[in-house]
């Protein structure tokens, strides 16, 4: 295997032998099981690193290097001694028939290895540096996804998505239907395979409740009296181009093309789940420090009938509740419970950082790409995912066109997070 | 415009709102005359180069690295370091709706530039180093052309013929009969625009005479019955894509489409311009060291009637015949000087050398891609071009499917020149 | 509706007003109820027939044309006299964007009730020679339909499926891999709409049961190795075209596609279901003329433990055992019944004749197509409607290339039903 | 070959094999030269009429229905028993690859031989019926042809182009110009032979002039600021169609297909030749009526210096003025001559008819489509074929949306030249 790495290296037999050659070790590759494909990868990254000699060599002429014309041939020198021998047989790797797909997939494989393997973490890097340079988003296409595309494409739609479950073909259908529409971009030689796609549905009004928008009972509406897009999911398809940032753009391009097709548009908002509510509310409680007042704590209190079951400490009495098959269907758990979640929720949206970032991804994707949170909505989503998540909630970021600029600078410079009043409203304390 | 560059470079606003200032910086330069589009690159390029305070900072952090993981990383640090800043504003001008053509153009400019001016000649080496990334093989696409292509197509293959010109429409569609083959390689972002084409015509036996092969007046024939594929003309259609080469693999692919469409082909061969004979020979002439012998002198001389005109020296003698219209129409001439051509030529092709390569560059391009010369033909091209570069000799050269691996090895491993013996045989002396 | 209709007949305002107002109607007619409809056709069929006094006075002429050529042109104005106003309107509603479509349902529904109304059977009649020529077979064009069409072409495939219902997408799919085809006729105007298709099994040897044939979990074999191409299902998709036949067509140019694509392909076979099998039976038991043997007779009364139970007609006993729940799935019931009723199927394949046609719809048509009984097949559909429609048998019909047309010409002369000696077998006597 | 004939029309060994034999029979007919055609021809046309014997029973079948629905029973099979039998045999040759062109082509040949043969004559008919059907807008598709469609298309419009001739490639590059505009219908089995076609130019003001319009040197106009479009050139393309109309059909397809596209659009007009007016003249002044008044022909007789030339009579002064050469560029006789040839056109145009249509071809087809003369262009075609034709006279006819129809009523239905005042006031005797 080294072999045939080091023939395609040397070019052996000329440029075009050394891509053939490279198909037929891409050809082995993809017959190879798990430890084979692991071990391939191992030499690759081993044997085909960057020639230390070469660099240390390089390295001297560069401090040698003195006027500016020298200096500058000395730069480029070690620059091209510092790239690994490996980008050149990846690169070759793109001369199979779905040569990009093959790479994608197989960085997809790396970044599994990589977690606890240096070697594949540094193949990996060479990779995403390839990959980022092929996916320039200046080469991709967007493209409008119907209910006319191939059945195969779709297909990928009902296995990618990756927020709300599409429950079949007639699920699938329902969301190309006439007042929706679905976008995704592709790469020209990878034309069967979606990178990221964004489902929007046209109504009126800002959409409150995921199961309501995907109501496969509900009427459709005319989507020329629409005056909002809901962005309502989000899906990267390919987890071999994970780093590889396409959905800012993506949103970008949509909000044109609908601009152009619906002029009484008005609003471009999400509806989007926070993903990490849940899991940073369990761990506040479970440190009970006092994250639920003492106020909230006794109303909590009340909802259990015997004083006996009642969990010892403030945080875990909310977290029994949360516990409780169908608690968001009793009317008074939701009486004391919706202030109490809302208020909480709201601080973790606005507060909790991961440095200057916000601390849940998908608030950090929409603000860094300049939306600003809008409205917290109670129940909605509750799928059993929805209440595991998030309690239920769901919040809109809106996407105002003049403003997108500024919100993004001020959340990137600053880390400020852009919220409107009203969600600001929630933090205040329910007593 | 240095601000608009520093804005793009600093993502202000998010790198959509970059992308959207690279194109409007890419239309201001598209709207300014010569010299400012030179200003423009010249701040490009120096004002945006590397940081040398970061490379130097990293190149002691390298220095510092002493166990593996942390010399990897101090490696691929100092790698980002040494990529200069206008890479990066380089690649934004992707986001152009012509984005790719746009650089591309914007190449060819910069080279005609970076003759005498190295702060051009770095900007262009960073140019190559996107293109030649961009412009993989694996992305290219190879397509037919036919008389049903786009007449705008069509048109910019008469424009970018550069070894037989196209004479008007009825010459291209002659090129493109049923007993043709045009084909060539495109980019999918650049859809409309050949990178490089070639012609091939489908023949009984190898051709030796360009203007049989592209009169119009000649029948068509049957291509089921043809033996050999004559490629007699490749044109490289992009400037800026200069030293980035395509033609070995596009050989590759029409001599794999060709064997697929049509059973019966046994022979591909080119049939040739020798672009760099004349020049050559007048050089060798001119030193008049004896690359004429004395009995090939004292025939030539003979052919002068009064002998008060005859050039004193040897080589003279046959550039002034050379120089007479029409020599190669007077039979006793030719008589003559047919055996003499025909054997500088030989050695011209055989022994006339750049370095290890053949200083032909037609010759240099087929033996790299592993072709044998095969056949010197008399009189092969007797257009005003022909006459003037290479006496009208012309000269085919062959792919042979199993020897080319081992030619291209020989040649470019040992600099051998790949020759018949029919073409070897030439060189004997005439006497 | 008549003014309206009379200024489309009239060309008032010129032919292209008139289809203006053409397509005005056509809209107004899809506005309408059942009822609305009704009233609509029969105003069209009554109102605009042809013009007696016109017809009349052109059979004068015609009696009054004695030279050839004023016979002639009399006998084209009569011709002319004879087509009714209304031909001209349904013409005009083609200019309708989906025009053709349009009508081809019109003529659907007229068909239902032509049953019972003699205007509206003149109408059908009208429009059935109007679509006749519209869609002539030269006009339609094969195309094969795979997992990567439309999901609202395949959508209408297991809509539009009438021999073995598609159970859901993932059936579907497996009827579109790659030992499958699934070829369609379209009518350029109606690009969307398949008018008939039919789904081929690439097998080894000649399938005998459906079941078999459609089981999702059975691994997918190589094409290529295929010797036998079973066409397992062809249905009509447009109900409006009834009466108008492309199934000939289709067969003739799937099997010429198919030879081209697998060179290996021997035996092109049909595995087809036998609807009227289990009608007929049960008419002929119901005679209780000796159908069925004595000695067959009794063999089945043994099937009946208790004789208390047991039908006092020889008919009528295996009438009930063919009532059992899952009699077929009883060894000793198969024991007894499977030869005679191999006979009996036989005996209706071969003897049941609707005039000089075979009485089985499927069996005449593809013994009109030139094709032959070659063989029965025990169980060869066990789902409920192959029970219920022929109890589970199933009958190859084979299509050998250089029989066609003699027997075609044999059986649409003749009435002979072309048999195979191995079906002939099965209508000896079993005792 | 009428075996064969028969044999197609017996259906002998199904429909499909008679298709495959209709072909082979077509293939024949390609294959003879222009005496075998014209035999076959014949063949079929005598051999296949309308059965008389059969005819004659269907009459008196005819004659002996009373009742309404055997009446109505009898006029189908009457209609039937007319349809003559080569009907089938022409329908059947749709079964060709390019089966629609072969019988266009082949009525283009009937055409010529129908003048004087009647056979011929009537099988040209039947092809027309057939034809018309076949051609029915309905199927036609309107596709804008542009610089990127095929050249072997675009060659066709030099070929068929009739009205001003498209002097070569790059003519017709700037005919398809971003100020241009061209559209063709297209038959879907004929996708590559455009029906007819129509240049339009957008422009401001009405063109008075065409050699203006086709100038290469002009400078290309902003369509968008465009409020008029001229459709300078209409051109039937296949001789085969004579007589089945869409030029109507085409006009007001381009004119909503411009209003979409440019919003600013504000008139439709042509820019017509005026074909039959120098041969009305030339009659008229042969004559010698005083067509030409006394006062005129005065003024005509003073361009001749010498008075033994001048021709005895009126007209024929007039006739030798414009036998001239280059007399529209001598300015004394321009004065003279421009307002009597105006006065003599407008009177052609509004006066000559034949029957109740205008007599100028061109004039009856727009006035027939509901446009008006809307204004005489002096020294509008100065080509030779203007010269000759129309003394360089051009017209403009104009289309006002709302007028169309009542345009088209009062001129077909009354024979109302449909006229400004302006080119009406060229008719007032210039004294």
């Amino acid at each position: 295997m080294r072999t045939q790495m080091q023939a395609c290296l040397a070019g052996r037999g000329g440029e075009v032998s050394a891509r053939a050659r490279a198909a037929e070790l891409g050809r082995t590759y993809l017959g190879l099981d798990s430890t084979g494909r692991r071990n391939f990868l191992t030499v690759l990254a081993r044997d085909f690193d960057v020639d230390r000699a070469v660099v240390d060599k390089a390295v001297d002429a560069f401090h040698r290097a003195v006027d500016p014309a020298s200096r500058g041939d000395a730069e480029r020198a070690l620059r091209a001694a510092l790239e690994p021998g490996r980008m050149r047989l990846l690169t070759q790797f793109n001369g199979l028939p779905e040569g990009i797909k093959f790479l994608v997939d197989m960085r997809a494989q790396l970044l599994e290895w990589a977690r606890d393997d240096s070697l594949m973490s540094a193949l990996e890097a060479d990779m995403k540096t390839l990959l980022r340079n092929w996916f320039d988003v200046g080469f991709l296409e967007l493209r409008r996804i119907t209910w006319d595309s191939p059945a195969s494409l779709l297909e990928k739609l009902i296995a990618y998505e990756a927020v709300h479950e599409i429950r079949g073909w007639q699920d699938l259908k329902d969301r190309l239907d006439s007042d929706r529409r679905c976008f995704a971009f592709f790469h020209p030689r990878m034309p069967d395979e979606p990178l990221i796609f964004v489902e929007v549905a046209l109504v009126t009004g800002m959409s409150d409740n995921v199961q309501t928008l995907l109501d496969e009972a509900a009427p459709v509406q005319d989507p020329q009296t629409a005056d909002t897009a809901i962005f309502y999911s989000i899906s990267n398809a390919q987890k071999g181009l994970a780093g590889i940032s396409f959905g800012n753009f993506l949103i970008k391009r949509v909000v044109d093309d609908l601009t152009a097709e619906f002029p009484k548009l008005k609003h471009f908002a999400t509806l989007s789940p926070i993903p990490g509510f849940r899991r940073w509310l369990d761990g506040e409680l479970a440190k009970g420090e006092g994250v639920v007042t003492n106020g909230e704590s006794a109303r909590i209190a009340d909802l259990f009938a015997d004083p006996d079951v009642l969990p010892p400490e403030s945080g875990a009495t909310l977290a029994a509740v949360l516990d409780r098959p169908d608690w968001q269907r009793d009317e008074a758990t939701v009486k004391v419970v919706k202030p109490i979640l809302m208020r909480l929720c709201a601080t973790y949206l606005i507060d909790a950082k991961a440095g200057k970032r916000a601390r849940d991804p998908v608030a950090h994707f929409h603000l860094s790409n300049g939306a600003r949170m809008e409205r917290l909505n109670w129940l909605g989503d509750t799928s059993d995912k929805g209440l595991r998540q998030s309690a239920g909630l769901m919040i809109n970021y809106r996407y105002k066109l003049g403003d997108i600029e500024a919100n993004h600078e001020s959340y990137t410079g600053d880390g400020k997070i852009n919220v409107s009043s009203y969600v600001k409203a929630h933090q205040k304390s329910t007593g």
